[in-house]
């Protein structure tokens, strides 16, 4: 797998120092506040977009069986995967790797119905050992659709079209979607006699793009010259409708061949009918990490992210390894590299109106009935007891509306004329104040006078 | 623990007939679309309500070192946790079973920042192997809140009002609080000269209200017969404003006991004269299940289940397990049960404008402009290919529509006057023309007409 160039990510604390004194587990780490709320945003919009579609989330276990879900996961996957024993059972629980197979076992035991097609949605954490842990790489959160039991043009172009559009919606600057069809390269390799063995690892060299080891594979499997410079020129069949007539002269009319390069052609038409032509990248050599694909597939790519920011593809016969086949296909997003693709660390806080309320530990109850009056004005509040009281408390007021970084503070019993009155001190004044510039101003205002305010301004009282 | 009567949950799937042949981990159901729709808007209602409160979420790893977590929880805890030897550095990983210590721990290694007191929130998966499998209750869904820093009374009240206004806020019809503060019960057990061990036992038999087990406890323990009679009179003292003078009695000056009375009045009172007494009741015996709650102490229960949603409390020095102390309070609240609380099962779909559009496979290209066109105009729009033409186009289209249960279906290339016009079909002609009633009704609109009928509509075409 490639590894990831150094942008930002959001993830923190996975940085320990050595690995012998850490103190988070490396590869799993912590999301923080301002992280965590572009996250979930990002989530949703996503699961929202993919509603609009027809596509309904489903919510699925953490462990399964080993047993049951193995025969739908590649044997390096499996390896890879966190296993327990159930202390229950004496079975072994597998931390699921992957989602599109525990929704393909699901569907196979028919827990969804027989209604067809499905359409499903997930945001799901799968759980992988990495070699490398940059990053989130063992624990990685992923948004996805499947749409199972519809094997026409228009389900490939859906899930297709589905995942570039969603990608605009949330605003992905600029992306390249790089689409092939497994059954070309693989009718290749089938065609030029490899053994079960080289062709997997041929796939492997191909999805690498990696020529040398994939020259070598087939040196080692007796591979004639011709057959092999035809796979080699295969995988650099890259680009815009050339590489299908390109891919139709190394065909050579062989049928496997020839029908993979009929679906990619219309798939690849319609979507540029829609509009899609500067989007989309034919890619004959493209292959996804999972052997259960077996049709079109197709992988997110934007600048400076040096992997795919997801993928996906047919799968006609994975839901077939736990019962009856159903063509479907489906697609993932990983969370994290979207995030990093989207350079949201840096995009402003969300600007949601917020008040932090001082008031001394002996007027808590007067506070508390402050705060829930801004609350059920819906204000973001802070609330704060502090022992200040008399003089002290406008200025311990305004070292804690400083210290929190909130434009506006209000401050109660501070010598109002009345109940009902409160002091409110803006960020400004506050600033001055404690640099000696000025006397910290109070000004005096009504509840109703401050909600108001709150309510018109949205950001503060100036 | 109490174990839960059989009122309707949310996740399905876990009633394998038999353990042996389970395909899915029992305690770890799928909560399919219908459910799962609901379980996400009341996770990001709660979460954005406590984002009114000052509270933002935050993110953890799914797993931890055990060695570093483990002084945050008790032993059964961690008996009860999941471990895996982590292959890559030999440690051994614990898939959390709690988020609180979770939080202490991100706290004390400073990740968070100095600047106190934080409020963080999170919605999250927590891991516990649990002797009876009923429902979901080895993967526990949880959303919660934690106030750090903050010790005075305004910090309590803050976190038990923001809990019930939450509750409310989500529409739980009728819920109690059971307030309690854990030094009393604890100050009458050191009293009477309980071993450690003595104590620990009796604390969890005061949690389960065990009143034969807590006497037993006792007389192994040897307390004197005043004593004893004090500590079982105590377990009892439920109620309204009574219970304090009554726990007064029992107090018999002792400073301990007085100190965690003075400080549970003034929450009660507090709380009262903010309109809550009829939601919260005092409860002398109130334990929760974790040992790092050390002052107010509370449960959150509904009619009808038979354990508590939720709760939370006082943890002042559970920090302090991983560095220095912080005071610091919270609650959580389990996602499964409130679900069961609100009988949302029983909720009819959020209606949402849905159109199923059907089209030959040879018209795939005008099927996907079409559908793009609806939703563009913010229409849930669900495509489908069929082999149908001609004159069975719209038989097709009819069958479709009432298989999926979808209120509209607009069909394509069904010999309409012109490319810009569909025919449309409602679910009662569907109806009608399935039951032979009446021939199948034909209305021919412009795809203009159609997107404006559904955006006054807004449920379908009738």
């Amino acid at each position: 797998m490639a590894s990831a160039p150094p942008t930002r990510r959001l993830s923190s604390g996975e940085r320990a120092p050595s690995r012998e004194h850490s103190l988070v587990p490396v590869g799993m780490a912590t999301i923080l506040p301002e992280a965590a709320r572009h996250v979930r945003q990002l989530e949703s919009e996503l699961l929202a977009y993919f509603y609009r579609y027809g596509y309904d989330e489903i919510i699925l276990p953490t462990f399964e069986y080993f047993d049951v879900l193995s025969p739908g996961l590649e044997p390096a996957l499996l390896e890879n995967s966190y296993k327990i024993v159930d202390r229950t059972t004496g079975r072994i629980l597998l931390l699921r790797p992957d989602v599109t197979a525990q929704i393909a076992r699901t569907v196979a035991m028919g827990m969804l119905g027989t209604r067809l097609p499905l359409r499903l949605s997930y945001r799901a954490t799968v759980f992988r050992y990495e070699p490398e842990h940059v990053g989130r790489d063992r624990e990685l959160f992923q948004v996805g659709a499947e749409l199972i039991g519809a094997d026409d043009l228009s389900a490939d172009c859906e899930i297709i079209m589905l995942m570039i559009e969603s990608l605009r919606q949330i605003g992905l600057p600029s992306f390249k979607i790089s689409l092939g069809h497994v059954g070309f390269f693989k009718g290749l390799l089938v065609g030029a006699g490899l053994s079960a063995e080289g062709q997997k690892l041929a796939e492997q060299a191909a999805a690498r793009k990696d020529f040398p080891w994939l020259g070598e594979i087939l040196v080692r499997e007796r591979v004639g010259k011709r057959s092999a410079q035809t796979i080699l020129d295969a995988l650099e069949l890259c680009g815009k409708a050339e590489v299908l007539s390109k891919g139709r002269a190394l065909a050579r009319g062989e049928q496997p061949l020839v029908q993979a390069l009929d679906r990619l052609t219309q798939v690849y038409e319609l979507l540029c009918s829609m509009g899609f032509q500067d989007v989309v990248l034919l890619d004959l050599g493209e292959f996804r990490g999972f052997d259960y694909y077996d049709g079109i597939v197709f992988d997110v790519f934007t600048d400076g992210i040096g992997i795919e920011l997801g993928g996906g593809g047919r799968y006609d016969h994975l839901i077939g390894r736990f019962g009856r086949d159903i063509p479907s296909t489906g697609f993932a997003l990983n969370v994290d590299r979207l995030f990093r693709g989207l350079n949201l660390v840096d995009t402003p806080r969300t600007t949601t109106s917020v008040v932090l309320v001082v008031g001394p530990v002996t007027m808590t109850k007067e506070l508390v009935s402050v705060t829930r009056q801004l609350r059920q004005a819906g204000v973001r509040v802070i609330q704060r007891a502090v022992t200040a009281s008399g003089q002290d408390l406008v200025g311990a007021a305004a070292d804690a509306g400083l210290d929190a970084e909130i434009p506006t503070t209000v401050v109660m019993g501070a010598g109002q004329p009345n109940r009902e009155h409160v002091v409110v001190l803006s960020r400004r004044q506050m600033d001055e104040g404690r640099a000696g510039r000025s006397p910290l101003h109070k000004k005096t205002m009504s509840m109703s006078d401050l909600i108001a305010s709150l309510r018109t301004g949205r950001k503060g009282v100036s």
